[in-house]
């Protein structure tokens, strides 16, 4: 696996794309080149990654024959209609958009979690949900080790988990306000500054959002597991961090300090949690970082074998960019570039 | 009761006092004098209510001798020391800080739910904290049908429940963030502007801040229950308007046709719940209104006998000005001003 890789980034100049340039821009990856994937009309724009810049072409049928490995993050109806070319013509896909994930035969990975399911891979590989992924990271050492049968999760998600337009509505709608003006909301359905949206994405019949739903498939897909989920997804005026209220109830008794030595020790976690230094994870204070953060843990007191976690992770790195190149350096690691 | 009433605003200048002044004109309390206290700094600054400007007095022993109901928002510390002596002056106190709350022979008093306690008062009644208020009037009528056991709570708490200063804050905070100039924090252990602080209050022992275990053990006290509670608590840049994901287990098997239908007559409570319309309550909607708003009403998918709640209130009016009024009015309907 020495070969130098050919790496497209579909989506370049939306949120989640501009990462994916940083992150590839330092990764372990053995790049050759990098192709620059967006829509027609951002077809002449440049990029900057790895210290060159690459001009943005239009992704298309055709674009992916001189690529190894395609990152996507352009959305669900980019991907449904352009990976399966992408993989025909010969690249690998890792596809950040929703569409896939749930497809069988289509792994749906973190690598500290279940880098295995890489092995069985067909070319294609979704990357979860950003809220997904850092719940699932921090609940899979404690279902190891205690078995976990029921979470109820409350989110506290970030704009730009909705993207660049979200990003700028946050900051023209705040702006607005401090000034005493009044505000429009465009991309989401009520005003998001200064304010709470209990609803992410769209709602499904049974009065849940799709984005809950994710929590709840895209976890027990990825631990293999059964576990009941109960949640509720609240987009809240932050620009970068989600952070998730956990309720966790286990099947067996537990002891505080074994979940701490565990979540500790657990790949791709940090613990942040002193009460008497006011210190748990805030998104500010996890923007721009590469694990997922935890704090507040204590033992529920309504119930004996529950525990209460706050955790938070910055949902363009490790719940969206970072996870996705990182699911690339495992395909490489583990030499899995050509099976297919 | 036809008698007028000398009504005194104890905090005066401060965000629930204010509330309390415009709530006060508009009340049907038949009020001959409002009498506005606040610290020794503040004396000589006028207040309005009812169409008349009033000169702020120290709060201070002696006060007291000429009102009949002092509504104190002061602090903790205010209400430790001054409400026994506005009581032994003759006044009968309605009191929106914590100190009394959990005390004996204290009634802890939501009108709409519990008004009996008012019968008796031995002239000291306690307002509950904010985020109880909202949840409590919520959980009363599904209590009295299904029997509660259990609720996980998370909340999302605005600014104006740490006064004038957190909303300063905010507000400060988030012109200098879109400015692109640093911020520094002083009244949170840190920045709100754009972020979430998983921490209200002080940590107790067992890792949880007093406003969680507010929202048991008042919770609990108001509904004369033993309900589980496990709370998380969470400021969010929002000025005015708390919310709450409620996931709340019933002890009998429920349809949820009828838990609309309950929530609908509840007093004091409004439905809205329309997701084809994007229909839910948020903090800016109910800013400024007198109820407790409940959306996103849905069954538990991880639990037969569980129900999930979206709930908001405007924190400074319902929970805590609106509330602490409608205590002193509920004391004139009932005739108990003289009840001691």
């Amino acid at each position: 696996m020495n070969k130098s890789l050919r790496i497209a980034v579909v989506g370049a100049l939306g949120a989640v794309g501009q990462e994916m340039l940083e992150i590839l821009g330092t990764s372990s990856l053995p790049i050759s080149k990098i192709k620059a994937l967006d829509t027609a009309t951002n077809v002449g724009k440049k990029v900057f990654c790895r210290g060159a810049k690459w001009l943005v072409e239009e992704a298309r049928p055709g674009s992916f024959t001189d690529v190894d490995i395609a990152l996507f993050s352009a959305g669900g109806a980019a991907s449904a209609e352009l990976a399966p070319i992408a993989v025909a013509e010969g690249a690998i896909v890792v596809d950040n958009s929703s569409h896939w994930r749930m497809s069988e035969g289509v792994p749906l990975v973190i690598p500290e979690v279940n880098s295995q399911a890489l092995l069985k891979h067909k070319g294609l590989i979704a990357n979860p949900n950003c809220s997904t992924i850092q719940m699932a990271l921090v609940l899979k050492p404690l279902h190891d080790r205690f078995t976990i049968t029921r979470v109820v999760v409350s989110t506290y998600q970030a704009v730009s988990g909705s993207g660049v337009a979200a990003i700028r509505e946050l900051r023209t709608q705040s702006n607005a306000i401090l000034a005493g003006k009044a505000v429009e909301a465009e991309v989401y359905p009520h005003q998001i500054a200064f304010n709470a949206i209990a609803q992410i994405d769209v709602f499904e019949d049974n009065g849940y959002t799709k984005e809950e739903l994710k929590l709840v498939n895209e976890t027990n897909k990825i631990l293999e597991s059964s576990i009941k989920i109960s949640p509720t997804a609240v987009r809240i005026p932050v620009f970068r961090g989600h952070s998730e209220s956990l309720n966790i109830e286990f099947s067996q008794s537990y002891a505080i300090e074994e979940v701490v030595s565990i979540l500790s020790q657990g790949p791709g976690i940090k613990v942040l949690d002193d009460p008497t230094l006011s210190q748990y994870p805030t998104p500010v204070d996890c923007t721009g970082k590469d694990l997922v953060y935890v704090g507040r843990i204590r033992r529920d007191i309504s119930l004996k074998r529950g525990l209460n976690l706050w955790i938070v992770s910055d949902n363009l790195r490790k719940g969206a960019a970072l996870n996705t190149v990182q699911i690339a350096e495992k395909l490489v690691e583990l030499n899995l570039l050509n099976r297919r």
